[in-house]
């Protein structure tokens, strides 16, 4: 069993105009809504690479309840969300149908109470003694303190379960100072994180800051993997167009099903960039596209060294 | 007891973000929602008055949910909503902190299917039966019949309950035909429905068309108004700058508080053109500011003339 932490859930709702002119009024034409959060979209890649996956993390409100309602109907993902006060946060993505361009509008999420947070750090651990590997994903809600991913993540080593985080900013920078097993920050989040936009410099720094190993995605370049057994480069066979949206997710999901596979590390370097350009070029959102992820899985190039003994 | 239909319910989302910047990602500030719809805002002003009120139309789904439990928190708002199996839609104004400028979105509403639709017919003709007015208010849901307002006048008619009708476009033209008592088009409306964009000739053409009274509403400058007892201009007592969603169904509150308590023509425009100038003067989109109403309430004018007996 695998385990996905996302605090801040999330109702992805995307709207089709057919053209967006701020400060005018418009009919959308087309409304879709998801379970969202990095977290729940790791686990719905995961389900459907064959792993068992618990969720974990806050709903409340009306939102949250159509979020375990849509969860409830993906086969795979087991449920252990924690209740709270506060209703889930929206996500608006607005498609402009004219120039295929997406204008985001992200809600902040509910205020988390101390003992809301309380109940989750029981729950959490309570799950970690049932699991081979826990990925800590996305931002954190008002209320969360900005530790909280640092915590989370000592709390793994306790219970000796290795811990994935894809986060950014301070809670970032607090976290990789508890020495996570994984991190993948994109070229920007790493940028932030060690003041270097060069990122082969970048990711060797983010090591010496605490992180184990560092994935960093680059976007349709692939990722570049600086860990204790080695470093490489991973590069899908060609430039594709899309919709990027979760493709860092579908790259988590890629590395800890390796992980917990006991794959080395250039097919899970594969694994997770074949999976993350067929999330690009999947119709719907946020999904990817099997034949495709099939199909590019042996072609992805990984070229890198084996650090020695 | 006063009757309000709103067969297009809403949850009415207000989201403020420092700039609106197409194709980026936006951090909303601030989250608002209420229930919307114009015959439940019209509600709220009348049960604000001091009337007894009804609100019946459809509601269905998680936004549906949250509509009702805000609405059983209005004091004096009866709920006789309709449920169907599709979701209200929900209605999102991004507000620009930087110019205060709106951008609005608005979903297209569940589909209705004829079974809803001919439950609500049953409960609307029930509901006739103990009401002193009605105002059927808004768009129409997608697989509600277009000529739906025409039958939902002529029961009314039959039921002997006076009714006054606020929509657009081809429902305004197929239920103008079944002579409500008033219709309360703006500007835009009203030149769509009779091809003048002269208001005074437009209010008449409407009266001929089958409306017994037009009270065309002319955004600052007042209402405009036509009836078989004669026809008046009412102006409020300076230009306002504010916020003027809301400020026509205000209006429509004003007319119809005024034609149940009995009003000459010219007090119903008073209080009509005072509610509507002080909806836009409300630090809230849609709620009306008390003192400011009954300050202007003495210094609207109203000029006309009563028709030959």
């Amino acid at each position: 069993m695998i385990l996905t932490v996302t605090l801040n859930t999330a109702l992805d709702i995307t709207y089709r105009v057919p053209s967006l002119r701020p400060h005018t009024s418009h009919r959308v034409s087309q409304v879709t809504e998801r379970p969202g959060g990095k977290g729940l979209n790791v686990a719905r890649v995961l389900a459907a690479l064959g792993h068992e996956v618990t969720v974990t993390g806050f709903t409340g409100g009306a939102t949250g309840s159509v979020v375990r309602d849509r969860l409830a109907d993906s086969l795979g993902v087991a449920d252990a969300l924690v209740p709270v006060a506060g209703a889930t946060r929206r996500t608006i993505a607005v498609v402009d149908e004219r120039t295929g361009d997406t204008t985001q509008l992200n809600e902040p999420g509910p205020v988390i109470t101390p003992g809301e947070w309380s109940t989750f750090q029981d729950v959490y651990e309570n799950l970690l003694g049932s699991v081979s590997a826990v990925a800590l994903c996305g931002s954190l809600p008002p209320g969360v303190p900005v530790g909280a991913y640092a915590g989370l993540v000592r709390s793994a080593h306790t219970a000796d379960v290795p811990v994935l985080l894809d986060t950014s900013g301070e809670p970032l920078r607090r976290a990789v100072a508890a020495r996570p097993d994984i991190i993948k920050p994109n070229a920007e989040e790493l940028a932030e994180l060690t003041g270097s936009h060069e990122p082969l410099r970048a990711t060797q720094d983010a090591r010496r800051r605490g992180a184990r190993a560092v994935v960093a995605s680059l976007g349709g370049e692939g990722l570049l993997a600086h860990t204790p057994e080695g470093h490489w480069r991973a590069t899908p066979p060609a430039r594709v167009h899309g919709n990027p949206t979760g493709a860092g997710d579908s790259a988590v999901a890629g590395l800890l099903s390796g992980l917990v596979e006991h794959l080395p590390w250039p097919d899970r370097l594969a694994r997770a960039t074949a999976l993350s350009t067929a999330t690009v070029l999947a119709h719907a959102a946020g999904e990817f596209d099997r034949g495709a992820y099939e199909e590019l899985l042996g072609r992805v190039s990984v070229t890198g060294e084996v650090s020695a003994a």
